[in-house]
């Protein structure tokens, strides 16, 4: 069986989850905190150098990296990632302009929220520009959002998938959720797809 | 014929340039510059909403954002993306590391001591910031490098061609690339596979 390391209260943990849901496929979840020096020990590091979560283990023991690069593994052949190529290479846009322009700034923003132990780098210069940066990034879904259902087109694939982890919690996150009706709606529809979990779970529960 | 808008200098739109001149395709260039100002026009947005280059232009007129992604279409059916799923997952596992945990370091970097007009950003605190994220990402390359030719295995692929456009760079951007020996000789092993162009580039010339 596939074993994903990764935390239970992480966004880039719960894209793989979510996926993994609406396949109907099993996978062993395998607790790795990187807030407690668990991503950081020399074992963990010869199965991720870099470090993080989440981290797909094969059955055959071999290890892929990055919450996008595991779904886009997990999607082959499924639904969620168009054969097409043009539609593929969309869906790809997408996942890296999460990476890239969404998570790093919707992302940390909930997590300096959240996170009690990370408080003293919530400065006011900071949040500003997270605050700045991330609403720039719900303004392209919102446009896109205006045209299609969902991100790269009619149908759900793992950009919506790998978007919806944060943006659901955007709100949590201080941005004003009443400037993106487009996305707002989306959500909904992400969340009314068969086959959702929600982030919120306690592994084995 | 493919258009791609981008400017000369950068290191995102060297990428799908150094691509297709190893495949032997020819496009079109156009130019847009993001320090101008070209890329935040209407015209712009309305072909890449997140008002970023490069940009590829299919000649049916569709328009692809994100390096990445670009090389990923590009790339699909040559040598340069395998075609086992496990070993293509890989090559995206090392692209999305390129943009989440390499790039918003050592290219920013970069342009912050090459570009005059961000010099005011270049304060101390955020250039040893910036010098120990790099670090760790060179390190986690310098890892893989040890143990395989290229980054995802044997073979050059786009995981390469994606990281090479900065990390050529990043003695300029001021890492010590003696501490990277492996990265080093990789650096001239990319440099040396066959249809090779450098960053430095004149459109038309």
């Amino acid at each position: 069986m596939i074993r994903i390391h990764g935390m239970a209260d992480s966004g880039n943990c719960y894209k793989p989850r979510l996926l993994m849901a609406k396949l109907g496929r099993p996978f062993a979840h395998v607790e790795t905190n990187s807030r407690d020096g668990s991503t950081r020990t020399p074992a963990y590091l010869a199965k991720n150098a870099n470090g993080k979560v989440p981290l797909l283990e094969t059955e055959d023991g071999r290890f892929l990296a990055e919450s996008n690069a595991i779904l886009l593994y997990l999607a082959e052949g499924t639904a969620y990632l168009p054969a097409d190529p043009f539609d593929r290479a969309l869906v790809c846009q997408w996942l890296f302009f999460e990476q890239y322009s969404h998570e790093p700034y919707v992302a940390v923003r909930r997590s300096l929220i959240l996170y009690p132990e990370r408080a003293a780098q919530a400065t006011p210069e900071r949040m500003a520009s997270l605050l700045e940066a991330g609403d720039k990034a719900l303004g392209v879904m919102e446009a896109q959002l205006g045209k299609t259902p969902f991100l790269a087109g009619e149908t759900l694939t793992i950009a919506d998938i790998a978007l919806y982890a944060y943006t659901q919690d955007a709100g949590v996150a201080g941005y004003d959720m009443e400037r993106y009706p487009h996305v707002v709606a989306w959500l909904a529809r992400v969340a009314a797809d068969p086959g959702h979990v929600p982030l919120a779970w306690t592994p084995g529960g």
